[in-house]
């Protein structure tokens, strides 16, 4: 689903990954993180897609919502774990929304 | 392949969109549109994956050249097929990247 977020400026976090051919837990991990994102203050929606590369975008209301994600107890066992065992290469990206359109049929 | 980019702040476009079931002609534009974007001033990478949704992010050194290729004549063209036969729906954000940290095994 395309997220359906509200009239910028709204945060995003890029999160662009390269998977270790394992599978380790990885699903139940990454779903439970998508349900738990989802209860934080602040978070507005989430997309994500997968071939060569991972990308996840999650948006979010403000930069301290972001910050609160990222040190969340679970989310930093998983982010071990993503180092440790599932992801080759990441890079994420934190950014400000300034501006957006959509089409639909 | 994870962009490599610079040091922030630089731009990035989240080009979220889901496909209409239909092949004619989308590919070939699509590959075309990324050798047009490389060629383009400014431009710093791309990333693309698509499941349920597409998610494509390029990547760019300043609002102004974002706005020049959103106006490339050839870019205009493949925006217009998108929405006459490609796609049911996107949504585009065009952002700025603050911050960024990398993960390398």
């Amino acid at each position: 689903m395309i997220a359906l977020t509200p009239s910028p400026p709204y945060y995003a976090v890029i999160f662009t990954s390269i998977r270790i051919i394992t599978e380790d837990g990885y699903d139940l991990m990454a779903n439970h993180m998508v349900e738990l994102a989802q209860q934080q203050p602040g978070y507005l929606g989430y997309e994500s897609a997968r071939e060569d590369v991972g990308i996840t975008v999650s948006y979010w209301e403000s930069l301290d919502a972001i910050r609160n994600w990222k040190q969340e107890t679970e989310h930093l066992i998983a982010q071990k774990y993503g180092r440790e065992k599932w992801y080759k290469a990441y890079t994420t990206r934190i950014c400000i929304v300034e501006r957006d359109y959509s089409f639909e049929l």
